[in-house]
């Protein structure tokens, strides 16, 4: 069943058929949210685990487990890739030969710079269908049963449209993450990657060091005993997936080594600045914090 | 109204009369605790803004505002410091001649070692009726009507007993703030300020440098604009009192320094692993602390 390009505009746009490559928290989620917004025609799951796919089936995210992935992109209105990124590349090499005229991908990868390259490298000219996208919306859990259909209301969702992509497939894409609830954005895959590597990928690296410097210490249990809830929100991104963050840390290396270099010279003036007993200046360098961070609030 | 050493053990001791410094969050809450366990006579309070401690007389949080400090001292069973840590040595120097032979005293500061120093300074002989206490229930909010009776419920109070305290003070003191719900323990000053440095003041000031650090940027609104909840959580501490934490700072400099060159090494350490692109030591990184953070509880 091949559906043609709908109009764009006020109309709501159907996606008679949408397969999914994970059907994780991610990949789950933007199904159930699809359902909800009464949209889709079938939801195709492709997967690694025949457990995971059998429980997404049973949840009711998908409602066929996918057997040909040939067949089932040809005639796909959209297609998400959610699973890690490391696995896009291959994934991508095996749909691109196979999609259909009017089948659009976009994908739920962290990082964009490398999904990008990704693309470029084994889709050839089919990446002028695929609509890189990033959802903030991870969480710590993970995996089928943690999918809900609320999940992208309200997330911001940044697209990383390619110069190859028509204004109607980005169309198309954008609009299926805002049936989604989502509040949809653009910037370029370089802008996006910067972006979070300063205000995500840093943070969780500075989580993460602060508990693995803690951890080596004798007096581990100790000092953990007595740490409270300063602790417990400034170390909570650092209970993430090791192998996730690993695989963002990697994919974004250039722009997280520069965060991460320019963080360490924040601490080098601020460790001049304690060891010379400068009260004024810690002063101005936490009532600046204070100011902007008690300003921002998360939209 | 002088009154004896009351027994301790079993019995549920009394305070006829609790004089409070700096009715603020921790020291009213001090106050509405002791009520609420209905254990003390009178509350008087001292402080530096008449409006507050109006404030707090109309909240009930004390029953009359304290005139003359020799007097309302002399005959208390119980003070407690609750002000900025840097007023507390002039405050000592100024109730030490009038402390009445059973009046004991406790504080409220964050820091310990400096809260010493200044007993033995401003003290005398009367340093032994003193006996130091850190409430680990600090908050952002503060101010007489952030005050609570259930603020300490739960929470952990140490104290770090000079050789010179009789038990029958620590055995008091112990029992004023078991009275207000909190699990109190031990730990010397030194001992403390070490634990302390590295589980809630450096991540204070790690917070505090990552929002200075993003403050400072040009395209500082488009980066926050795309901050999610773990920006969120990492950076609620750098919310914090900014005169507050410079004063913790100040005060615990040594340990604190030594545990900011100790995560300075740790992020050299990580900076080095991404530069060459080694996946494995990042993710060895990242297990350990998630394994450690995932079986931390807040306590």
């Amino acid at each position: 069943m091949t559906v043609g390009p709908l109009g764009f505009g006020r109309t709501t746009m159907k996606y008679n058929k949408v397969v999914i490559f994970g059907v994780g928290l991610i990949g789950g989620s933007f199904a159930l949210a699809l359902r909800r917004a009464g949209v889709v025609g079938e939801v195709v799951g492709f997967g690694r685990s025949q457990a995971t796919l059998e429980q997404a089936r049973q949840l009711g995210i998908i409602d066929r487990i996918g057997q040909d992935v040939a067949a089932d992109v040809s005639d796909a209105d959209l297609v998400l890739l959610a699973t890690p990124v490391g696995q896009m590349a291959a994934l991508m090499a095996q749909i691109a030969p196979h999609l259909g005229v009017y089948t659009r991908v976009t994908d739920g990868g962290s990082t964009k710079g490398d999904v990008v390259a990704a693309a470029y490298a084994n889709m050839g000219d089919r990446a002028s269908q695929f609509v890189p996208a990033h959802p903030i919306a991870g969480a710590e859990q993970s995996g089928a049963a943690a999918a809900k259909a609320d999940l992208y209301i309200g997330k911001k969702v940044v697209l990383t449209p390619l110069p190859e992509n028509s204004p109607e497939a980005i169309a198309r894409v954008r609009h299926a993450w805002e049936l989604c609830g989502a509040v949809v954005s653009s910037l370029t895959a370089q802008q996006h990657d910067e972006v979070f590597a300063a205000v995500s990928h840093l943070p969780h690296l500075l989580s993460f060091a602060l508990v693995h410097d803690l951890a080596q210490r004798d007096n581990r249990d100790q000092l953990l005993s007595f740490a409270a809830s300063g602790f417990r929100d400034f170390t909570r991104i650092a209970a993430s997936s090791p192998e996730m963050w690993r695989d963002i840390c990697i994919a974004n290396r250039d722009a997280l080594l520069g965060e991460l270099a320019s963080y360490m010279q924040e601490l080098d003036v601020i460790h001049q600045a304690l060891a010379a007993g400068d009260a004024n200046q810690l002063q101005e360098i936490f009532s600046l914090a204070r100011e902007v961070r008690g300003n921002w609030t998360q939209q």
